[in-house]
């Protein structure tokens, strides 16, 4: 560690004092060669592989810490093939969305729910450790400089760009052990709405997600395991079984866990289940806990049950704790579910039409026969107004977005 | 899928025949500045990071399958930031050895099953497959370029290098989904001898490894998931653990699985223990089973059940079933256990001096009271032999060394 004052001294501008992470030593480098943006709706977009014109990177050592961050024109990374994170997988990343309101301003939506989360991923895989407030100061800055052309006011009112912040271990090394090398980087991307609209050629999504009950043969996370991270490893080994899923036309895997079939969570995104209670006659949101650390703690599904909690205490009753797949089904055979859906960054507040489980369609309802409107909808519209500033919230974090104020 | 003839078209000489891989197709850029050898024992050598002058690259589009292997001067690889093996730890790799022999000539051992492996690997994180035969190939033809310096004949005699195939998911991708892209290379780096040295300033190791038998809060594996593969994921995860561990004054991690504590690997290499029967009074080589998919299908761990099945069947009878680490400690401490040991690629043949266990070490014999020498220096000689030439038998496969092959 340097024991340097707290200025960066001028003969060693790379370095911060003290190695932590520093956003007021970040500098700009701006592009020369501007990339085309990619329109709603388009090819591009759906391919979600196009990063805007800046990144913002920031590299680490274990005897030096946090050096400056820089804001750099997107490129790719230079990386050793001896790299412990193409050989181990010590990589943790977010996922975070930067939305243009209807008034023009550009907010973020609790960043610090996912600056939390990213430290504790990237404790998981032996990565360093951060200051959080430093981490959301830095995704404003690179968003202080892209929104402007990526998120034009006007133009892109009510869209958003998805953010992905990424921690990865660099540096030559194949022992294991501990990464002592590593670098921070965060890209803007533009992102198609996967809650409203379908790929080009598609027909638009005529009803809710169609989800696969996961078979024992494939198992996403384990109690000692780092399901509740946003590790790479928690991702890539699901790629097959996801696949062999969309082969057979369904939309996501539902994770279900153990022998007794305990329901997890979907894909990248957690599942909530709107039941009546058979015995108390309550209706209950129902959604795994979090407690043994096999889901991710999502910050949309926080934001659901904090929203269900102030704002419908007494329609839902909010029940976080186990459930099986097998209760679920029996729930649905007696007309007890009245919704299920999904949320998450990527998916939003997206409902869920069909669950395939044992070889059978459990089909979710469409419409409340009992209550009017659905609750997923009325939570989504409440989240939507707060990302775009129809309602002022302390959720909504407004970036104030001008180059000059990144220079 | 490509439906070109059986020979590259000249004007597209980049693509193979069918997108298959292809060691016909390799070409070779020789280095034009040489990297200098690390010395044997040196703290550059006990790094594990310093490759050999060259490596061999191979890439993997979705549309046209393999491209022409390269062997190129070793360099830092391009990667996007949006890469699915830095995000979603799309990664494999295998952990090879090869030898010089004291008869001059250069060897790999049983290189057929680390390709079957990389391939059942890449299988579990949805990267592509290949034909075994010719990774083999492509792994022997790097060999040739760099094993005469690297490797030397005369004063490299009994020594190796380790050799490190990856397959990483490239290509800029963020959605969920398999990798479009992926590159397959092959590094060669010197490495230390585990079961003889001790890092530069370091005294020499006086007995065997100190293992850890882990607790409860974090699991290396679980049925369903993807411990049986040489996957990233199974490795930055443990990291964490592992660094405690040895900060502690341990080698490695015994990890236990289950909530009655089933022995299942150690560290990355597995576990054997030999021990009397109370019942039988026999004496067994227990190792855990690969059925439920735990643990890694170690080549020296099959090795060594070879050799005991083939050489050793009326001394040591093969048990390769679930045991728990109580049942160990009860073997221990009734003087049943005659000793324990790990194998590895890395580790090769090293005996166990203790196993800490809920707040006790666990002291494995040192020598055989009863039974004269130790198994474990048995079959490690033999296998030493076998991979140093001093016994011709069919798992010691001879690269021809010189550049004039590959040209």
């Amino acid at each position: 560690m340097s024991t340097m004052s707290t200025k960066a001294s001028s003969d060693n501008p790379g370095r911060t004092s003290q190695g932590r992470l520093d956003a007021s030593k970040l500098s700009f480098h701006e592009t020369s060669t501007r990339r085309q943006v990619p329109q709603p709706g388009s090819a591009e977009l759906w391919a979600q592989n196009f990063c805007s014109d800046h990144m913002l990177t920031c590299k680490w050592t274990v005897d030096e810490g946090w050096e400056a961050p820089q804001i750099v024109p997107f490129a790719n990374l230079s990386i050793s093939p001896a790299a412990s994170c193409l050989n181990y997988a010590t990589q943790c990343f977010e996922g975070m969305k930067v939305y243009r309101g209807f008034d023009g301003k550009v907010r973020l939506f609790r960043p610090d729910h996912n600056a939390k989360r990213l430290n504790y991923s990237a404790e998981r895989v032996a990565l360093p450790s951060f200051d959080e407030e430093e981490l959301v100061k830095l995704v404003k800055a690179l968003v202080r400089v892209d929104a402007p052309r990526w998120l034009p006011k006007g133009a892109a009112a009510g869209r958003f760009l998805y953010i992905r912040p990424s921690l990865v271990g660099t540096g030559e090394q194949l022992g294991i052990l501990a990464p002592r090398e590593a670098l921070l980087y965060i890209l803007l991307v533009p992102w198609p709405d996967f809650s409203t609209e379908s790929p080009p050629g598609k027909p638009p999504r005529a009803s809710g997600l169609r989800l696969y009950a996961s078979q024992g043969d494939t198992v996403r996370a384990w109690p000692g395991g780092f399901g509740y991270a946003k590790v790479g490893a928690s991702y890539g080994t699901t790629f097959k079984a996801h696949g062999e899923a969309t082969s057979k036309g369904f939309d996501q895997i539902l994770w279900l866990f153990g022998p007794d079939g305990q329901v997890t969570e979907a894909g990248a995104s957690n599942f909530f289940a709107i039941v009546k209670n058979a015995s108390t006659g309550k209706t209950e949101l129902l959604t795994a806990p979090l407690t043994e650390n096999l889901i991710l703690d999502g910050v949309t599904r926080r934001s659901v049950l904090d929203l269900v909690r102030s704002r419908l205490p007494e329609k839902l009753e909010i029940v976080e704790q186990n459930f099986t797949m097998q209760e679920l089904a029996n729930a649905c055979s007696e007309a007890r579910v009245l919704e299920a859906f999904v949320s998450g960054t990527a998916f939003f507040i997206t409902p869920v039409s069909s669950i395939h489980f044992r070889g059978q369609d459990l089909i979710m309802p469409e419409i409340h026969e009992t209550e009017g409107e659905r609750y997923a909808s009325i939570i989504k519209g409440w989240l939507r107004d707060i990302q775009y500033g129809a309602e002022d919230h302390e959720w909504g974090v407004i970036v104030d977005d001008g180059l000059e104020e990144v220079a």
